[in-house]
């Protein structure tokens, strides 16, 4: 893909951005089964003919919805410690996770489609990617060893969030961004993520 | 429902048991949209009546696909310490993620049927319970201190499994059960896990 068809401006980025705002309100609303090349065109008011040349299937669609969603400036708070930047990223996530219904069906969209999967992949991956400063600031501040696998504790700290709030499908607990990364924080500066 | 209709005995049992497993075929094999009342009642062998009498729907049938799961003797092991017992809990959540095709399945019906997800949630919740003797263990040898809250213990440990095989679709890293394992418990033993 093009540079120029990834960051279209002027017409064809207001068609990108109605069809992925139809496509999404689709999703939310009436769920992945709904979504289809003809509802987003109609939905939308851009030719079929558009749509489907450029995001082909539904596939298409949710991969560049994710897309577009990286296409941001977001980097992880500086608190000044390691377990206060991990509690700031997890309440993020925990209000995407309860407040953003979006979010969710998009994580149910990817057991449906493969390319929505590998774009939610995709997508984590970079935000993993973007959070390993918060690692390294506290691996030069002292706090937590040289070594320590910043992957290994951002998930640490982030996948019991997944967990509970996507597949146990817990009631949201207030208290449970402070938990995970008190958790990880504590593990990490005992070692328990520094590579062997 | 009384305990006769909960735990059959011979023919119903055997009506059970070929309901249930066309259901987990059918599912594993052409997955949550090819399933029907109709479609299990012709691969089991079971008149359409029968299944639609007692499970009602196809949430009805994966609902006491996880409820027949529960119905089992599992313990955790016993390995003397807490880390052992930890990674042996999630080198058997590992294979079940990895080879056994129903389990992701189950969790990708979830999505789609209110009473799938209510009983993998119970499921999951009941096996939690039986682990809290694990972290009971560990606290009587002194491993980590009174008043660790086994649940929140639990999911640090085994939510880095499900967040990286299930959500993010990781390639499977056979450091992964001992990597989560060591992370949750060198948190327990440094008293991230207590109730305030």
């Amino acid at each position: 893909m093009t540079d120029r068809a990834r960051r279209p401006g002027g017409r064809s980025a207001t068609v990108r951005r109605r069809v992925l705002d139809a496509t999404l309100a689709q999703l939310v609303q009436h769920g992945y089964d709904s979504l289809s090349i003809d509802v987003v065109a109609e939905r939308s008011g851009v030719h079929r003919t558009t749509v489907y040349r450029r995001w082909r299937d539904v596939g298409g669609l949710l991969a560049d919805v994710l897309n577009e969603a990286a296409d941001d400036a977001w980097l992880p708070p500086d608190t000044g410690t390691l377990e206060g930047d991990l509690v700031a990223v997890n309440r993020e996530i925990c209000t995407a996770l309860t407040d953003e219904p979006v979010t969710v069906a998009l994580i149910a969209a990817s057991f449906r489609s493969g390319q929505a999967a590998e774009a939610l992949r995709a997508f984590w991956t970079e935000r993993y990617d973007r959070c390993a400063g918060l690692v390294r600031r506290a691996v030069e501040r002292g706090e937590i060893p040289a070594g320590t696998d910043a992957y290994r504790l951002l998930i640490a700290a982030t996948a019991p969030l997944y967990h509970e709030l996507v597949l146990l499908r817990s009631a949201a607990d207030a208290r449970l961004p402070e938990i995970a990364a008190r958790g990880a924080a504590t593990a990490a500066r005992a070692g328990a993520f520094t590579t062997r």
